[in-house]
């Protein structure tokens, strides 16, 4: 079957990419890949760095033609596109500078010795690459979290291969981008099977299915999910699955902030919920406004704010016709005509929409997401009524307060109650806008993600990785790192923890 | 229900415990248990490293009359069980050690700053207890693996309140140590809660379905692990599930090391295989030694060893009968007859049992563990009959190779090979004995575990926590770990690594 390249703008067919993978060819894919495991770890880390940074160069390199079929088959804008092309080669770069510092490996050694249960081997430990890793394109990034993306980036650092799902919003960046990584990690050395890529939702339960491959890193609906999971759970040996999948990213804004800035946040707010037509995981879609006055003053102005803008396009039909039916279903329960605030929507487009309720009587419907740029407003009258709405919150990536200036004690509260269900907590800001960090998190609570890892920043490694230990090792079989002498790294030696270069 | 104390030595009920929990007891403990996260939590770690202390000092005051139940109720015998309880405590104690050091919370702070991506917000990123947990009492370890086990000591030690369910094989031992360690952890200031037992197998479903538990430690069966698993997919909110389910754990012995040491090996092996009536995640349960006269003197050694043991007491009569079942279907497979090497067995009773084959017909019923004083030895003729077979093995929590004196390349070829398959990689020694260490490893590719953590060891702890980040946080907000100027910890720093104290 056709893979065919449409463009949102237009709805109109553009070109054939390609022709859907069979299963034939998932299954060549993934044995290349589980042939190419064994030559990509020995590169070494040394050897995987040079190989992220020789990738990160070749997108920089192929950035005008990448980023306009990129903006032809997404819409996202070429300023939206050349920031995440800057990013993506970022975080390839900065997983190169994790490899060199070694650290995430957990080195860590024990010394034969006595102990009160008796005598103790020789223990050394460390992690190793998991094997081929399947990556699931999203749909709203493009670069990012699509073929050269976070995950890509990290599973490479890990030392397994990686076999692409093409996201079916984007077969010709995809393939562009895949043609470019494959020719720059050819250049530099990379064993053949080190990356491929596949096209077609039958070819993506394959590759899950697949006996060669050992994890699969996916950012997508919690359908989709679920889908996978249960082909997951029908392998007999399940592999980990690390899913990033639906995020409301609530909002509260204290009394006291309102009162100082009602103004500023209503703007920020609106265009937090409408950036990039409102098609990011961390995109807030339910905020917690105090009623009364300042209450009041914000929320007029992020109405002005979106009466302001024009409709967007959404990256793919689909997204704009589920984008339709959630909005309706959203006013419906809020009790507003979507007719009335949205007017007529265009097909594959999405009108920016506030729409508002209180905290007391909060619709189920306005706790979960729905994607695009809309967002709910619940006024609440006191600290109780408030308290009480977020207990009935589903599990999100972020969490938001705004406070007023050197307020702790309500902020505090709201912490403590925002914490078991979020994974950043985030001050006197937005979610949107995932910096690429050590200490960065992304990931939380079901529906946020299934994982205790992340999606976003060094740690994201971690999910592609196990531990090993070797007990009573010659010296010779162990990896370097875990040779009595080696300094290069950070380990940890008979219970203390010894920097590099110590 | 009524919930019997059964002695596995004479088939006798001995007392009636106490009843099944109800699915309303339950709810009722899961929710003292969410009641007691926050609190527990706020102990701090020194205040759980104070708790983890005084639990392991009550179990020691309490050593004789649980060893003597334990033994009562498993016939593992005074020897093993006072060993057990020692080891117990010292796991109670390393995660208190864990504790006080702190580096288990991965604290990375990245200040503000400018990067390649635009300016960065302030991050800080650390571990947080994921709630309340369900652990699942091992029948193979009443102590190290069930009430006061592994699970327990990092859950707590993590900051989770801890639901245990009592293993039907031991609920007298499982009653006592609740009781022993409930009182202490009142005592040590644990707030109500963070402890609670349950006992049955409907109360199990019941609590892993509960939205309160927050993540599943289990060891036991495949059987029984995918039956807990169709509950948590049938939850709204799949959570965590850390199985250790099932090992092979093959052992191979090289040419050289044959020739070497043969008698030792076969002696060594035998009571490695037979250690505990065979009742360990580690037992090896297939050894690849060469064919020839070095290797049937190895092989000769074993049948020696083995032919000079008594039938050992298992567990309960439902192991015992699944004794009886394997050892059939291994003996049928390798073409030899089970009442000819095994003559009768008593009710209740295993025979420690040698079977026999060769690499090249290796049957697949040889590749399942069997759990119980068994073992099959494998002959190989040459590397290429060794390394088809070991393409054939399944994940396990171990592998382990004998090796001439100095002896590194064949070693080396067959570490590479037998890394993918397993956890823990042991030269020259045997699985059996799983040291609690900061460097040990205690998991495996499927069917080892489902996990890609430990359940022993420092590391274990990761189970029970998640990331979270704190995004322009005010430093009032922040726990104290990630606070400018807190210096008890290692914390990663703008990408550098710092130690405590620096």
């Amino acid at each position: 079957m056709d893979v065919p390249s449409i463009d949102p703008r237009t709805g109109a067919t553009v070109e054939i990419v390609t022709t859907e993978t069979t299963t034939a060819q998932v299954d060549e894919h993934c044995r290349a890949a589980l042939a190419a495991a064994g030559p990509l770890d020995a590169l070494g880390r040394e050897g995987r760095a040079t190989l992220l940074d020789a990738l990160a160069e070749a997108l920089e390199a192929h950035r005008d033609p990448i980023v306009a079929v990129a903006d032809r088959e997404t819409a996202l804008g070429n300023p939206r596109l050349t920031g995440e092309l800057t990013r993506t080669a970022y975080q390839l770069r900065l997983f190169a500078e994790v490899l060199r510092d070694g650290g995430y490996l957990e080195a860590t050694i024990d010394h034969a010795g006595d102990t009160p249960m008796g005598p103790r081997p020789d223990l050394r430990r460390m992690l190793v690459p998991l094997g081929p890793v399947a990556v699931f394109g999203a749909s709203n990034f493009p670069l990012a979290f699509s073929v050269p993306g976070g995950d890509s980036a990290s599973a490479l650092a890990a030392g397994c291969p990686v076999v692409v799902k093409a996201h079916g919003s984007h077969p010709a960046t995809s393939q562009l981008c895949f043609d470019v990584l494959d020719a720059a990690a050819r250049k530099a050395g990379a064993p053949d099977g080190t990356l491929a890529i596949v096209h077609g939702v039958r070819a993506g339960a394959d590759l899950v299915a697949h006996p060669a491959v050992r994890a699969v890193g996916f950012t997508g609906s919690t359908a989709g999910a679920r889908a996978l999971l249960a082909v997951i759970e029908g392998r007999p040996d399940p592999i980990p699955f690390h899913g990033e999948l639906s995020s409301l990213n609530p909002v509260v804004v204290t009394p006291l902030a309102a009162a100082d800035r009602a103004d500023r946040i209503g703007a920020d707010l609106a265009g937090s919920f409408t950036l990039g037509a409102g098609q990011f995981c961390t995109k807030p879609g339910l905020a917690f406004v105090p009623a009364g006055p300042d209450g009041d003053t914000l929320v007029a102005a992020v109405r002005a704010a979106v009466a302001g803008m024009t409709p967007a396009v959404m990256l793919n039909a689909g997204i704009a016709a589920s984008y339709e039916r959630g909005t309706a279903r959203l006013a419906a329960a809020t009790g507003q005509s979507v007719g009335e605030i949205a007017g007529e929507t265009a097909i594959g487009t999405g009108l920016p929409l506030l729409l508002t309720t209180t905290a007391a009587d909060l619709p189920p419907e306005a706790t979960d997401e729905c994607f695009g740029p809309v967002a709910v407003i619940a006024r609440y009258a006191d600290d109780r009524e408030l308290f009480d709405a977020l207990d009935r919150l589903p599990g999100s990536l972020t969490a938001t307060v705004h406070r007023g200036p050197g307020e702790t004690d309500l902020p505090g509260r709201l912490t403590r109650r925002l914490l078991p269900r979020a994974g950043r907590i985030v001050f006197d800001g937005y979610p949107t806008g995932v910096a690429v960090a050590w200490a960065q998190h992304h990931g939380g609570p079901w529906p946020a993600t299934n994982t205790q890892h992340t999606s976003v920043g060094t740690t994201a490694i971690r999910r592609f990785l196990r531990p090993v230990a070797w007990q009573n090792a010659p010296s010779d079989l162990l990896p370097a790192e875990l040779r009595n002498g080696y300094r290069r790294i950070s380990r940890r030696v008979d219970g203390v923890l010894h920097p590099a270069g110590t």
